[in-house]
């Protein structure tokens, strides 16, 4: 049997779910900070070997053809009518943050692999090939670098640069790889794919404030981080006139207000403006701050319009009242627009089944991000529970919700491979 | 020989100087912050039981008569031609903090040794009594409650609460004081003196700013510390739409501004505002802000001024964009004017020596406003260098400056004595 375009593939939503539920076992913790069972499975611990057994195992039951690049990064392969075209990939990962819930990630993977199981159930098979991706070090948070995996699939990073990276015990990169066994011996650069779709919980709370189970994911926002130490001068807060003080923290909440207003201007389009960190030294109630350190996390899915917002930042910073300014690039990233014609699959693949979508932006890096350097490229996000909170075990999307996803992620993958 | 109003007394400023660099030598200690010596002399410690030896042998020495009260503060008594009519004291501390300079509070003390030096030398009585008085714990640093022995003598604070003070090993004050042969049979209440005057360094930068090496003070503000804790919402920095955050450090910030447009005002008179310590929490990059902490400390020579100024600040922060805002009283003192008086004793004694004067406000806390509270009472500052920094071993006063200081304590204390 073959496809046609009126023809729907359904999915079993509970075995989804459980799929979900066993993979959050391994590296189960108790969170004290939230009374939770939370997630640890740092990428290439034994915890990440074990959870990526059993992810492997599953894709085998599921008939795939399994294959482990040179960085570790998992592939199942379900052949297609036409072997010799390019596959449509779907895909994400499974390691996690120190903090994490059961769905960051893991949705994409095990919903990829719903999407095959259900295929198998119906008896289908696809024009072109269909392929599974498990990401090696998507978080970033054990090597430094997130993600990683697919950055050097798409030719962005280098392996050795891969390899060589080290975590916070001294532990290489390359060594831990060989440790847990999954070295693998399939190339790391990846030979473009038809397409790339990755289905994500939104990490945000926009599709529950507007109403939506499922968004298509226009592109990833550029990502600014600076780290801005304002120096001014120590004095007793009794003695010290205002007008002879050189106040840092003061200038420290000019300038987060500022931001604030830069925001709400208009002029930058849809920036965003956080500042996460922000700490005045020596932090005596009597003594005005010589010191105020801050991060500046700045986001725009406009790059022109990022750098508009960088400039005028930095020309302000230049007008505090200190005595001097020290900025340290720690990040930056550019905008990456995903493909107009995978987000027009998804979303006419979901008003045909008559799930409601709106688009919206992506705030979190992802490895689509980077498969969209190499493949169209786009993703679907599902909505997430209390304000979306993530990297938390607090992060939820109810069973109903995920299965709304992946029957998304199923049929997109279907009308792709069609092609 | 007796006194008359035009003659002047002369002090010895090598002594004097010789005086304060000895005692800076009982608890020194090498700063590897400012790679200084630095002095470390807290109340109760055998470096305070060592400084107290030292100063009661000079005292002796000057032929005063040496009494300890049930505080272990020092009273050194030189006997006037009328023993029955109150004295007048000059007095302050040799206690200091844990980073101290030589000047805080020993210049007050040994500055009045220097002056019953100079009366021994010059063979003078004066009328009333002299008597020179250094209090136990004005620091505050090691037991918690600053101006200890005054508040006492004074009778705002009980003995039995300076007893049972414990310091963060757990040690009692009243153990300590038995400790080191410091708990005197002199009753720790004191008799209202006829007038009391301490010289002190200003630890602060006006005197300096404004070309005096010498000022006449006019009382001591009003003092209000709160701890503010203002509750957000966190949220991930790229997902969460800028209308949707609940930003704490955002709120944090807009009110450290709004504190500095207070000040600006003019409507609260010489307000001082200043937020020492300000903090976010979890303090990531990329989240927004749940908590942040900050310490807002108010300066008010004016209470009703310092009271308005407080009852608008509790309005504003309930305008803040936040969930919950956390108030916490840490300290509250109401302003001590200084006695006419006494203040115009000193102007006019500095006027006739030729020693130009300003009058100013302290912005810290000195045993001389609890001796307010039961004797006319004023305070004469000198000047510091490095724009006053105190509380540090780079807390400087030059010999001129502190020989002029002592000059007018001198010639004021005669004055006084005289009346």
């Amino acid at each position: 049997m073959t496809m046609t375009s009126s023809t729907h593939l359904s999915i079993d939503s509970d075995r989804l779910w459980s799929a979900l539920m066993e993979l959050a076992r391994i590296g189960a913790y108790d969170d004290t900070a939230t009374g939770l069972v939370g997630v640890d499975r740092q990428s290439l611990t034994d915890e990440d070997a074990a959870g990526r057994q059993l992810v492997i195992g599953w894709m085998k039951d599921a008939g795939l053809e399994v294959t482990i690049d040179e960085l570790g990064t998992i592939f199942g392969r379900r052949e297609g009518l036409e072997p010799d075209l390019a596959p449509v990939i779907a895909g994400s990962h499974i390691d996690s943050v120190a903090t994490a819930g059961a769905f960051d990630g893991c949705l994409g993977v095990l919903g990829a692999l719903e999407v095959v199981r259900s295929l198998n159930d119906a008896g289908l098979t696809t024009r072109r090939p269909l392929v599974i991706a498990a990401w090696t070090e998507e978080e970033g948070v054990r090597f430094g670098t997130d993600m990683l995996g697919s950055a050097v699939a798409a030719g962005r990073l280098t392996l050795d640069y891969a390899y060589e990276l080290v975590d916070a015990a001294g532990l290489r990169l390359g060594d831990e790889l060989v440790r847990i066994g999954f070295k693998g011996d399939r190339p790391a650069r990846l030979d473009p794919p038809h397409a790339y779709v990755e289905c994500h919980i939104e990490q945000g709370p926009v599709l529950a404030d507007q109403g939506y189970a499922i968004g298509v994911v226009t592109g990833v926002q550029s990502i600014s981080w600076q780290k801005i130490t304002l120096h001014g001068r120590a004095a007793h807060a009794g003695t010290t006139p205002t007008e002879l003080r050189v106040d840092a923290g003061l200038a420290a909440a000019q300038l987060v207000v500022r931001l604030r207003e830069m925001v709400d201007s208009g002029e930058y389009g849809q920036l965003r403006a956080t500042v996460g960190h922000l700490q005045t030294f020596p932090g005596i109630p009597s003594v005005v701050p010589d010191r105020a350190e801050l991060t500046v996390d700045l986001r725009n899915p406009d790059d022109a319009l990022m750098t508009q917002a960088e400039a005028d930042l930095a020309t302000y910073l230049e007008t505090l009242p200190v005595l001097r300014v020290e900025t340290k690039r720690m990040a930056k990233t550019a905008a990456v627009p995903f493909s107009e014609r995978v987000q027009d699959a998804i979303a006419a693949t979901a008003g045909s089944l008559d799930i409601p979508t709106m688009r919206l932006i992506s705030g979190a890096g992802h490895d689509a991000q980077e498969m969209a350097a190499i493949t169209p490229t786009a993703m679907i996000f599902v909505r997430g529970q209390y304000d979306g909170i993530s990297h938390n075990p607090r992060e939820y999307s109810t069973p109903e919700d995920c299965a709304a996803g992946i029957t998304v992620l199923a049929n997109t993958v279907l009308r792709l491979a069609a092609e």
